[in-house]
């Protein structure tokens, strides 16, 4: 998973029923830094999400891929437990809306187990 | 998913009859700022696409991996729901025709949640 | 999936039965700017992928990932149907050798959809 | 699978059920020089992972990807084994926690085998 | 898959009885000059592969990912063909061991088949 900001939304035509009533979001991932800093630098990424818990345009996200995406839209949309394979064409969603994080500030942690 | 624009088409032979009638698309996708300038930078990435949604060269798509992507070529060939594991060897499909999407036109949005 | 050209074969020690009948190819990705203009530029990307469709050195293919490619090595060399899940341990195959295609020529296609 | 260290946690507002009893924490992957030397240099990426082996801060651990992930934390949580497809929204999940590992010196190894 | 070197081995602390057996193993993929030339450059890439075809530091093997890092996993410990998913929270593996490779000696094969 990783930690985004919503940024964009897209309309589109779809031939898909599990698809026509799903919320399409653009979403820029953070770096390490800017999640040290606080300071945005320029990105190129912009991922496409599913969104099924209202997130909306500057908010902090978090985005899992693949199956659990799917389970992720199943689940919001409706009642019962996904199917083991859920049928929806989508391969990334929207599974939580940050609140806050903590991270530790130092740039060089202390070097990691020693080589043998 | 991503955003991308359909640039060619491959024609191939092939053994796997579920291929056989799948067009294959090239599609170039887009960074961010290219999405947020309209104006397209030099990109050297081009991923192949299954597409069954008519896509043709110049209109903007979204494409999806993996087990979305073959239940997205198996519900627009077919009309029953697919399988839970839909056994066709891709792993690319143009999901959506794009219309049009919104973005957010600062480059350097305001800062994410502190870190504390 | 990710048109390349077949520049390699690997032989291997291994202890599944599933792969010992399997021929194993190195493959190099195009990038856009090879396919629109011909010309190749140095590159240092190598997969190694299952081969069923007997393609050879300097041939040019389209690779598919995942289950995808467990699907096309089971339909190959398989009679019946695959199961849900092939138990092959591959991740990668050639799932089309590719005869011609068409790449639209300008660098610098028209902006996107406008932002609004 | 890949090596990292834990720098960080996330507080989040969900949906799922089954996010909701999990810790999400931050984790900055190893590049090799990095294990060669014990030296940190410094790196841009942040995965954010389901931690259910109790990590903390500072930790070297092991992160799984997709249904490796799920397994891992199904298995964590309940006692019984997990369904084919454990319905659990995450991509990314601690697998072990690293005590201490072993890396050949050598910043150049004998060459390969021979190409023919 | 892949094509690298082991460079070294990952001791941990585990809660999944599937992982407890398994030998761990750090591996750098090779890039596509190194196998034209045999001569290695820096690197910087390590990933973590469960092991159970007895590779030693100083081997060259071939790495899948994901579900054929499963089976293989599977096959390798048990006697019975594998589950549709196997509960192993694992997502890279040990295929195959390299005996030899051959590969084009051309830096620059003939242009692709060209665009029309």
């Amino acid at each position: 998973m990783f930690l985004g900001r919503v940024v964009g939304t897209v309309w589109s035509t779809v031939k898909w029923p599990e698809l026509s009533g799903l919320k399409l979001l653009l979403v820029r991932p953070y770096d390490l830094s800017e999640l040290r800093t606080g300071v945005l630098t320029p990105s190129q990424e912009a991922v496409v999400c599913a969104d099924l818990l209202d997130a909306g345009i500057g908010d902090d996200v978090i985005i899992a891929y693949g199956h659990a995406a799917r389970v992720a839209a199943w689940e919001a949309s409706l009642d019962h437990p996904p199917p083991a394979a859920p049928p929806i064409p989508i391969d990334a969603a929207v599974v939580a809306v940050v609140d806050r994080y903590h991270i530790s500030e130092s740039e060089e942690p202390p070097p990691p187990v020693a080589p043998r």
